[in-house]
């Protein structure tokens, strides 16, 4: 337990630790889109804007094969900076929990077999709403199958994302629902500007309190379908929402619909908790009565520019990292210093197998 | 175990059994379509040729939500015999075994989450190949990486198929792999001769020893794919072939491309076993050396014309009903007779809900 911080309910965070520390894990990784991520420098997912709508499977590729399908390399930044990706690979090989993907709108399928939703993508909030009201309701009613199937395979539930943009709709969706929220970002230099003005415009088209128009008109389909399975899920299993920002816009809206908090915690990284930008771990506690658990991935200490990147405040989260390596560190008993060894290993193999 | 009956290798039948009835279960319903099943008079697996393409989401939506969406009643023939589906529901319902739908190649996808696999539905074997070697390639991939996922959550994973037409397509594969095999039929008065003339203008069509090249041309979608679940699923856990004649052709196929005999079993009805028109037991012996474990659901005692009908001949089999009864009876210890009783009471509840 020394391997990680805790924040909020600290005994709640011990006795969650402890719960599933000796149990089974099953990852759930959700890919989706948000066409708000096309709004030129909002976000660095993905190399160049028609490559952004590859990221989602190719990283649920990534983490099957270990390999792409969809793109020939991983997901990169123009210089180099890999995918969090490399880090949720990392942790779930090393501890071999299993996973499946699910589509919850990515605009682009995955190369391998996924849960379908039938969910469409979320349009650019910046020009419209991003789904109906009848779209969110379909969300959220999918949301709680999968999630009351997955969880009873298993004894915690951990559920990962992957949406460029995505945190954008967080940001406006936390503001529609009424929680002040600074925002974390793919890129050290946050556009911090550049998503308010998104998000200001976007708010003005809020005609009601209910959260369901709320997030039909700012959010993206990503956020009501996982908000659905936790409500269901942690009604039968423990539940790790694995991400930053974009889980937190996750619970305040599952905070509307309901769920048990007695069996739910948020998983992410230091560099999440720790970015002074973002106000994470109190904005956990304004939302929600869980505990914030995060791990010190240990890349500050790496050889490779690439991996010391995200200590440096880049893609500080993302493909449900932060979880994963909590997961797999109570799984496997290890610490920052042996998982940055094995991630070193991996992305070394990636730099010279491509 | 006096419930059921066991064929083949009986020592290895009781140690499946003995292995399993304390261990978790999982049902996964693989849904497909073959256009074979528009001949007429080939099937009765749905009211009449334009319903036929619903019947396989309809029994997923039926299992998953106790009634169907995309179609209004229960797949049901024109004089009221349901789908085995109810059987299916019955014993899942009894036993809370959580269940997954997967399309490997349905024609209409079902109105719930299901696996996606991308496979494309089987044509008519009478006047063209049912697919390419790449798509049998695909589905044999799809269902390994399937089939070792579903594995890894569970203990014994049960495999059912809902394909119209499914039996021709079975018996040609059969045949093409070079067993002699006779096939039930979900028509007391199985249309024998109607089925040789098919298949046997199908042979005609094979010029190569490959399986792969045999099942291409005369197979259907679903084959290949539970093959692979079968061989990737069988190196983790215990699997169960929910079904009858459909999991013989499976079996035959599987035992091409290999599979861990010693964690598999097919799980039927003793209405196929006992079935004169087919040969089952021997069938299965003469395939793999794995157990044939089947069951009696009782309903040759029913009030009910509609569910009497399964134990004369109709719909013997289907939706994995044998595989999950057994499954059912070995967790929650009940017998024929209290089956018989639950499964009256839901046929009761659709009578009166529709």
């Amino acid at each position: 337990m020394d391997n990680f911080e805790l924040s909020g309910n600290i005994e709640q965070a011990q006795n969650f630790l402890e719960s599933i520390k000796n149990g089974r894990f099953l990852f759930s990784f959700v890919i989706s889109y948000t066409e708000t991520c096309e709004v030129p420098g909002i976000t660095f997912a993905g190399a160049d804007k028609n490559s952004i709508k590859f990221t989602p499977p190719a990283d649920a590729e990534y983490l099957h094969y270990g390999y792409c399908k969809s793109i020939d390399k991983i997901p990169m930044t123009p210089d180099g900076k890999p995918t969090p990706g490399v880090l949720t690979k990392t942790a779930l090989e090393s501890s071999s929990i299993s996973h499946l993907t699910i589509n919850a709108g990515s605009k682009v399928v995955p190369q391998l077999p996924f849960i379908e939703t039938g969910l469409p993508s979320g349009k650019n909030i910046s020009e419209q709403d991003a789904m109906t009201d009848s779209i969110v309701s379909h969300a959220v009613d999918y949301g709680r199958i999968v999630g009351r199937n997955l969880a009873s395979l298993t004894d915690c539930l951990i559920i990962g994302e992957s949406i460029p943009g995505g945190t954008t709709t967080a940001l406006s969706t936390l503001r529609g629902l009424g929680f002040d929220a600074k925002v974390s970002s793919s890129i050290p230099n946050n556009p911090v500007e550049l998503k308010n003005q998104i998000v200001s415009s976007a708010l003005e088209r809020i005609d009601s309190d209910h959260p369901y128009s709320i997030v039909a008109k700012i959010g993206d389909p990503m956020i009501p379908f996982v908000a659905g399975m936790l409500s269901s899920a942690s009604a039968v299993s423990k539940v790790m929402l694995a991400g930053g920002t974009q889980m937190t816009a996750v619970l305040a809206f599952a905070s509307k619909i309901g769920f048990n908090e007695e069996n739910a915690a948020i998983g992410t990284t230091t560099y999440i908790t720790n970015d002074q930008s973002a106000n994470f771990n109190s904005l956990v506690e304004k939302i929600a009565d869980i505990p914030a658990i995060s791990v010190d991935p240990g890349m500050k200490n790496s050889q490779f520019p690439g991996l010391k990147a995200f200590s440096e405040g880049f893609a500080k989260e993302g493909v449900g990292a932060g979880g994963c390596i909590i997961s797999s560190m109570l799984k496997s008993g290890y610490d920052s210093s042996k998982f940055l060894e094995m991630t070193e290993k991996e992305y070394h193999r990636l730099s010279t197998s491509q």
